[in-house]
């Protein structure tokens, strides 16, 4: 099979797995009301992709909640009717001519009557905002609406965790050939790209995020882009990366030591390993977000570590790289089967050094599964 | 010299060339004070930059104009102490603890008795401005500002003109290294991958958005992101990228053919570089940016081909790959010095294919500069 054939050949089957947008549109109606709120204006885009399964980068999706089965609209411009016709699933398709696909919508609801409008109030401006109530004339009322779709997005369904499987797995393959390009001297970002070169090479359509490759005294930036410093001869190299692969992303992180790892390096290496473990093995349904980051955090602190543990313990990962829920200090949120998150302590010593280890973890009915296949063994280059 | 190190030696003396913050802050101001706002909160990431040097990914900016030289006043958290100790410049720097940014940044507006407050609307979110006004208890009155810095930042000074020369010289570095690694048969993303590395080999930070590499059929999509298609024994290949060096971007597109064109190929391939050169032509201080657009239009209609130039003609480029101003039909906007833009007419024939030229074009004091040096001659593969 030819280099990357694997995943394009996984990816085939994958965009066309059922992607069950009428159960996610019919959570969403029956939540919304709940709330007495009859229509949903979504213009966050990986909301869009969630609801009717489209990629491009402009358009509205209008979700009507009237007590029967939502009536979903989605209004886009003439660029993408090519696109929308190919991908859009569970929705008429609606192509604006003369008018933004934002006041199209906005005239539909004015058509119908609607008597409560909501709104994605975390992501539209304030400027879209004034001039939707422009057009809506004070007919219809504007209800903001925040985190609806994302709480649902939090919870997958199998043929997301299929893909976010595929996606893990490709980003996983791709570990063991980066490290054969990295030598001293060699700048983090020409490693970051030989790294994405690889991740494009088996099959990725791109990149989740701005690769992380932070070496040496760099190690202790808890998030170091790749930056023009050279691979030292010594010294720790956390590698942050993730892929997107039919829509979907994954997240991992390993820190390798070029060079022998002193006593101190193994010390620090060894804590982490085991506060990821610790961490990880409190993940299943109904523990709160909170004590799945205080199993590692406590480890790290009784090991003298605490104060350099700077950040939360993970995040949800699905259409974004980040998304709900955050596994944090104070986070009651309870996890539940389907959820899939990351599990990433690390420390950061300034001047130093630094060491963070990520998986991703499948909340299951009886525990958990950790996706991310690679070793967690400290590996000497 | 080390491959790369030629443009990383750039980058260090560009980055610490001045930038002149205290002359932009001081226009700013006084553009707000002659619209009767005493301080606009700045929330966009690229105008922080463009206003003070900040890189980071938060923090508010506060920028007080009352008259005098205008207060400047940054907000951040603890994670970016050191990076806003180093890069802030022309602002006082406040690091939140206990508050988030724009929290503190309002309460200073409150206790300085401002009674009116600027805010960008285009970029602040209903949900945040809800919140803003909480704050503010209505004490001060809040009034969206749209465009003020943008208008400013479409005009560059010299050391931004210095860095998006190195920029654009850096990714036409890289355009022959790139014709050595197309061959039929290699996915489309694996030719942005190599693409991608080589730019970083050079020394660029990041590129400034997703590499098209649109070929055979597909080089008739306008924004055609490489894909996992293989390259095809015959045909156009576009190829549109670009980087970003010491914090400004560069963009370009040239269209390559894969065997030996076509008389059709050649036709198609021709109009565009006529159309291309004509707008190049028309460039310089004083005409209206839909004219540069109608002088690459008007050819390309009169080839034949006016249905297939689906897009504008061009943008601004600068701390963000899309800027203004915008060449469009109907764009009065006068070019003026200064005036960093790109020039890009397209033709795109459906199931057939597509050609597009792209340069940057710096606007001067007597008519333009192109700053792209690479070859527009056909190049067949």
């Amino acid at each position: 099979m030819a280099e990357g054939e694997k995943y394009r050949q996984a990816g085939v089957v994958l965009e066309k797995s059922d992607m069950d947008h009428a159960v996610r549109q019919r959570r969403l109606a029956d939540r919304l009301s709940e709330s007495g709120i009859e229509g949903l204006l979504v213009t966050h885009l990986p909301n869009i992709y969630y609801l009717c399964g489209f990629q491009g980068s402009a358009g509205v999706l209008l979700l009507q909640a009237d007590g029967r089965a939502p009536k979903v609209t989605f209004y886009t411009d003439g660029r993408y009717t090519q696109q929308a016709a190919e991908q859009v699933k569970g929705a008429k398709v609606v192509i604006c001519r003369r008018k933004p696909a934002l006041v199209e919508a906005s005239e539909r609801v004015q058509a119908i009557n609607s008597a409560t409008l909501g709104f994605e109030s975390d992501y539209l401006s304030y400027a879209a905002y004034k001039e939707l109530t422009r057009f809506l004339q004070g007919k219809t009322v504007l209800k903001p609406v925040a985190g609806a779709i994302e709480d649902l997005r939090a919870i997958k369904d199998n043929s997301e965790i299929e893909r976010i499987r595929a996606a893990v797995s490709l980003a996983s393959d791709v570990f063991p050939k980066v490290l054969d390009t990295i030598r001293p001297g060699t700048p983090e970002r020409v490693v970051a790209g030989e790294l994405e070169l690889q991740a494009r090479r088996a099959g990725a359509e791109k990149m989740s995020f701005d690769t992380i490759v932070a070496s040496g005294t760099r190690s202790a930036l808890p998030h170091g882009r790749a930056s023009g410093q050279a691979i030292p001869a010594a010294g720790f190299i956390i590698l942050d990366y993730g892929v997107i692969l039919t829509g979907y992303c994954s997240d991992m992180t390993r820190t390798v030591h070029v060079g022998r790892a002193s006593k101190a390096h193994r010390q620090m290496y060894e804590a982490v390993r085991e506060a990821q473990l610790a961490s990880i093995e409190a993940v299943r349904p109904g523990i709160e977000a909170g004590e799945v980051d205080g199993a590692g955090r406590r480890l790290l602190k009784k090991a003298g570590y605490g104060a350099y543990f700077t950040h939360s313990t993970g995040h949800g990962v699905g259409i974004e790289v980040h998304e709900a829920p955050r596994l944090a200090k104070g986070q009651t949120r309870k996890l539940a089967p389907g959820m899939v998150i990351t599990i990433e302590p690390g420390i950061y010593i300034p001047g130093k050094g630094g060491v963070r280890i990520e998986d991703m973890v499948l909340v299951t009915e009886s525990g958990h599964e950790v996706l991310t296949p690679t070793t967690k063994d400290l590996i000497e280059l």
